[in-house]
């Protein structure tokens, strides 16, 4: 069974070579230009990894990985329109660089893309495959129609924050797992069991995001931190503190938080001092542990090795390294 | 075998009884809106159409027929966004309506559901399906990407103008009739066979539109003349006029057509003026008949009783009524 290095390089090696047109540019360029941005390549990474524990021998469904990765960049492209972001990883955001048309335009393909590449499963799996994709396809949608709506919504409460983030980011890492366990043979409850980890896992994963947004550090993230502070968005932490902070600090957090009349640097050092005032950091951290241990605790459901399972442990590990 | 008519009652019926969930609002609402917006039906009809050909006996497959007019919808939604379209049969724009997001998260969605509906045609042709759906789909971006670089090309040739239409308009249609004819049980060649009558007949609909921005009655048409003319957009007939005048009325007639000096009305009147005088009216409308004959001329390569043709046929002469 190939360890993660190797699978990751598989995987950066399919995606590099997928056999884009050479016209029309305009269309493929941005696609190219998207996918060669590189990123942590999570969603291919946990199909082929649910792949190879249920069976070692078979060939990787590189088609498929590569799938789940082309739809999470189409969803990069079309949110960085809507969110109007203009640095992604480093580099020119594809709006930003060729204008709204081109990166709504390239965006769709990309969709269509994935789906080609997903129809070439083997055909015994192809029905099943299909469906667990489409369904989280569909809510990734809905989960970014509810952070838009979140924008225009005063309160926000936990509960609808979490669900928020289970749709538009944790199904997709679910349903990549789902994938990988579907076509490598295992039984429904199987692939339900690893769906649900992949799950728990992809809301730890969002809550260290929001959480390294403010307290990461520039260096190891490649990205400058405070951009949810600034944007003034709703994330985990600004949600805890206004649950945690008494009616005139949460009345002082909400008004700073939605400021436009500070330098950047001041309003989120104001901010995290709020948040370091109300540990929030703390409660954050306490919260992706939670996850992660439900996540190792769902794997226990496996009847399967020790051995075999320890790749997914290992995942949630380097989560939690990420975390501290 | 059900006539038109009846077919296109199924057709009504199945798509404004889509099962989309309630919430989240904002996402599905528009979805609502542009799918009861009407239109011509024809990409679902054509597959109805074809399938029956095939396989009269066989219910029909709906989700087949509704997922390419889902499809088709998708694409007017984002191109109104991409077009700065405000007005689309009759009614706002989605994104005039609700805002880019909405609008691009919207036809996202939409996508994504198309495939959805189309997964569920009989297993046995699912991947056969999919691969005409994906090509089709990737075609008509590839057809959208050449429309707006023809926007900024000075001169576009009327064969990378047929190919362009080709690519936009007719893949579909004629996607939607293999489609049909696939799911009726046809053979691969007879799949072609319908293939290449819907691309025929898709370029005569597409060159009658053009035709009929310019020439058409406001009242028959429910929208208003002249909108290819005033956004100075490449079409058929422009195109003519461009290769039909000399030098100095080329010219003048390239001027006139990117001027925003005049008043509607009247860059309209001397833009249809110059048509009148190049006779482009007549060259667009033997263009048509030139691909509608060629459609029914490639009907008779089916090894089928002339009855069972009957319908693909009326289509073209509906086709050929709407001209004159």
């Amino acid at each position: 069974m190939k360890n993660r290095d190797e699978l990751s390089i598989l995987i950066e090696d399919y995606i590099s070579k997928l056999p884009f047109p050479a016209q029309p540019r305009g269309l493929y360029e941005p696609i190219e230009y998207t996918l060669e941005g590189g990123g942590k390549r999570l969603r291919p990474l946990i199909l082929l990894m649910t792949q190879s524990i249920f069976n070692p021998t078979m060939e990787h469904e590189l088609n498929a990985a590569a799938a789940v990765e082309v739809f999470h960049n189409f969803t990069l492209l079309h949110d960085d329109i809507m969110d109007n972001a203009k640095i992604r990883r480093g580099k020119d955001t594809v709006h930003v660089k060729w204008g709204n048309s081109t990166s709504i335009l390239s965006g769709d393909a990309m969709v269509i893309y994935a789906y080609s590449l997903l129809s070439r499963v083997d055909s015994r799996y192809l029905s099943k495959v299909l469906e667990i994709f489409s369904k989280m396809a569909i809510e990734v949608c809905e989960g970014q129609q509810y952070d838009m709506d979140f924008e225009s919504t005063q309160n926000v409460s936990l509960e609808e924050y979490l669900e928020m983030i289970r749709l538009k980011t944790s199904v997709l890492i679910a349903g990549s797992a789902q994938i990988g366990a579907t076509l490598g043979g295992a039984t429904a409850q199987e692939g339900d069991i690893v769906y649900r980890y992949a799950l728990e896992l992809g809301l730890a994963f969002q809550i260290q995001d929001d959480y390294l947004d403010a307290f990461g550090s520039r260096e190891l993230l490649g990205k400058s931190i405070g951009g949810d502070i600034l944007e003034g968005k709703k994330t985990f932490l600004s949600i805890i503190a206004t649950l945690e902070a008494d009616a005139k600090l949460r009345e002082e957090f909400i008004t700073l938080l939605h400021s436009d009349a500070l330098a950047p640097e001041a309003k989120i050092e104001q901010v995290k001092e709020i948040y370091n005032t109300l540990n929030v950091a703390d409660i954050a951290k306490k919260r992706i542990e939670k996850h992660l241990n439900a996540a190792l605790e769902i794997l226990n459901e496996l009847d399967l090795a020790t051995e075999k399972i320890e790749p997914l442990k290992q995942l949630v590990s380097s989560l939690l390294d990420r975390n501290n």
